[in-house]
């Protein structure tokens, strides 16, 4: 929940399209367009990029490029440059590509952990020392973040226990995570229990609770977004155009959409550090990237208020 | 904001698809089709419904039928029907439909006020005296309620004074209405904004305020209902399916969806009264009235969470 304080902005909105979006369509994106996806997002004054995903080239060729896109990702100043790491070898070549932070996805759900990384929830805690002790040693400098996947329920497993969420982020930290965040990998929650979680985690690590990364599989995205501002949450993630997310939702997007989550606390008057009319011609070379794939967002759509200005 | 008592709800959502959806859209529905539509809302749980507009039939010819419509209605006990009025002829016509409730939008923006009724905001005030006189003549039971339209910012005139909006208000309670609730007309409110604007409403009319009348053109209803919500409004305008609302958001949804806002209020342990299974399989008869309209909704298209048990 650290306020970022390297420019004039209340909030840090971390944009995780060129990760999780790419890795949740069909289509892989060339890597000179991803290039320019990037460019586009750090000229609308994005300072935080999940560039990429370092998963075996087999199991997902939209991510073959990942070290090319973090050397490319990392030339920009002021940018931090994020990758997600599902294990210590990824994280190994991340950080030599690198990468400038980490996150590793760590599910609360004992069914979705086996399916998404075939390891146990305790499997992957020990995978987070592994990684830290690594980072230590290659790249000292590099911050580390364990997401909490499912923290909010479960597609496979349902309900998921508040204790366990917490338990989980509190061993995270103390295996050696700068920051535990909280993920609604499914579109499960809603602005009661984000609060509460949100409220538990800081109670149970402090400063070192980390992000939001809410869905809007069902409509929610912003509303928990807001619930978690108001929890003193000052980390979000977002996807450009909503891309990626839940497939088990047709029609709707899964990652709350970056343009919507910015106009949303730019017109309360909590500064994100992102020009509105630059986050939305940022969708310009992520269509250029990914010819015909839908795009959500309703301020794109509907354009912004007669006589609105931004700060 | 006056808490419902009358059923184990804390919250109530008055549906307003059949006049504000319904007016908003070219096809008109057949009456008969109308009549099952509000069956189907009421054996969801719904006890509020803006079944209808009393304007002249050439403007609004989805409206021809309405003291029919009304006349249907009442039959249903426990069920509030409510009609919008735009001045005393319609309200006349209404009370003698039998409606329970009357609604007439003072818009809070000048341009926006005489584009929508040809009448000044100040005309308006003069409307809802005589309406409020003639209301305790034919039928003292009756509550009136202004919609302070534009409240949160016009299409026309761009940014909207609050001190206008709140005089606005006071003068509409002034002047006999039972109470005065916000709308923002145009999809252009911020979370920040529904707090600030709730908080001086309640600190001018006190329990004449009224309910919540949000829009999703900027994707932010759900999130502007929430802050609403925390701010202690209890009454949430919505539309099934989110039929109607603004035009000028191409393929957004207009209206707060139903169904969405009952399951966010529901899966925060908000009781609204209204089952979640039954209010989806209200949008067949409305699709049935409407054959190829679009419908929205994101609780609809994902589904419920898996192991999702409502109160």
């Amino acid at each position: 929940m650290a306020a970022d304080t390297s420019t004039h902005a209340d909030i840090l909105i971390s944009e995780v399209g060129p990760r999780d979006g790419l890795q949740s369509v069909k289509a892989i994106m060339p890597t000179p367009d991803k290039f320019r996806w990037i460019d586009a997002l750090v000229a609308a004054g994005v300072r935080e990029i999940e560039v990429a995903s370092f998963v075996p080239a087999r199991l997902l060729p939209q991510m073959a490029d990942a070290a090319e896109v973090v050397r490319y990702a990392i030339r920009h100043p002021g940018v931090t440059v994020m990758a997600l790491v599902p294990n210590l070898r990824g994280a190994e070549a991340a950080l030599r590509a690198g990468a400038q932070k980490l996150t590793l996805p760590v599910s609360a759900s004992r069914e979705h952990s086996l399916a998404n990384v075939r390891k146990t929830s305790e499997d992957m805690v020990e995978e987070v020392r592994a990684i830290a002790k690594l980072r230590d040693e290659l790249a000292p400098g590099v911050r580390l973040e364990a997401g909490i996947s499912t923290a909010f329920g479960c597609t496979l497993q349902g309900v998921v226990p508040e204790d366990d969420v917490i338990r989980l982020a509190a061993m995270c930290v103390a295996a050696g995570a700068d920051e535990s965040g909280l993920s609604d990998t499914v579109g499960y929650a809603n602005p009661a229990q984000v609060r509460r979680l949100f409220r538990r985690l800081r109670a149970e690590v402090g400063q070192h609770a980390g992000a939001a990364h809410m869905h809007n599989t069902r409509g929610l995205g912003l509303a928990n977004c807001l619930a978690a501002w108001e929890e003193g949450v000052r980390t979000f993630d977002s996807s450009l155009g909503g891309l990626g997310g839940c497939p088990y939702a047709p029609g709707a997007s899964g990652n709350v959409v970056t343009e919507d989550l910015v106009f949303m606390f730019e017109a309360m008057g909590v500064r994100t550090g992102i020009d509105l009319e630059k986050i939305m011609a940022a969708r310009v070379p992520l269509s250029a990237g990914l010819p015909g794939e839908p795009l959500y967002g309703m301020t794109p759509d509907a354009g912004l208020p007669k006589g609105y200005t931004q700060r």
